[in-house]
């Protein structure tokens, strides 16, 4: 079956439209951050541009450039937030054949601390959402503490 | 002991500057991109601003949207070639607990084929380099067909 590409049925832009829930950690006129319902690590935020497009190949590059440095942006925020975090990933996956579920580009930020392999292996598999008002909170105090 | 994160010994750097060995698939006044010597995948790029910079902390958030910007361009180009590639990462590993190994930021470009899931958890564990002028002449390729 081909990938659902559509606007109509992408949970990403009802996030977008404020219609689709989610725990958000900022937001412009050209971007949205909130927190991945299935975290691989506690701090696992997205990044997404407001228009819609499925794949890289149909992203603005210029909305490419926005989302790239507002993860940038949130990774530091994460970096003085009180999450205890260490390094982070920055990952988009475009395609089936590179893991992408949500047809919508976004921009994964997945926190890492130290010594966490085996939490990251376990949270990879589990990707359970724990206390996600207090995590995006902590986010939001990261951007503020980032001035 | 603390990361090396000196210019002087910066292997990128010395890519920059002409005098490190790399196969390039792409240069321009603000970037550089060559193959990774350890891919993942066949076609595994990196993406590398010319200045320094460790850390995302330290990279100038124009110089990142500009690697986003040219990540993107070759992840396109490398859909368009003759490698075979159905979907692609983009990622940043940033600090030694995100598994960063050379502290110069750069982004992977990492092409993923379909139903190739042993071949990406083999080449993640043996990295070895084939063909690398045939793979980065496959990429120059497909730059020129994107136009």
């Amino acid at each position: 079956m081909p990938a659902d590409t559509s606007v109509e049925n992408c949970v990403f832009c009802a996030i977008v439209a404020g219609v689709g829930p989610a725990y958000r950690v900022y937001e412009d006129e050209d971007v949205v951050a909130f927190l991945d319902i299935r975290p691989v690590t506690r701090g696992h935020t997205l990044v997404i541009p407001k228009p819609h497009s499925p794949y890289l190949e149909d992203l603005e590059p210029e909305n490419g450039a926005k989302i790239f440095r507002m993860g940038q942006r949130i990774a530091r925020a994460i970096r003085r937030s009180d999450l205890g975090v260490a390094g982070t990933h920055l990952v988009v996956n475009d395609g089936r054949a590179a893991m992408q579920t949500v047809f919508h580009t976004h921009l994964h930020v997945i926190p890492r601390r130290k010594g966490d392999k085996a939490t990251f292996v376990f949270g990879a598999a589990w990707r359970r959402l724990v206390k996600p008002e207090e995590t995006a909170e902590a986010i939001r105090e990261g951007l503020r503490r980032l001035g």
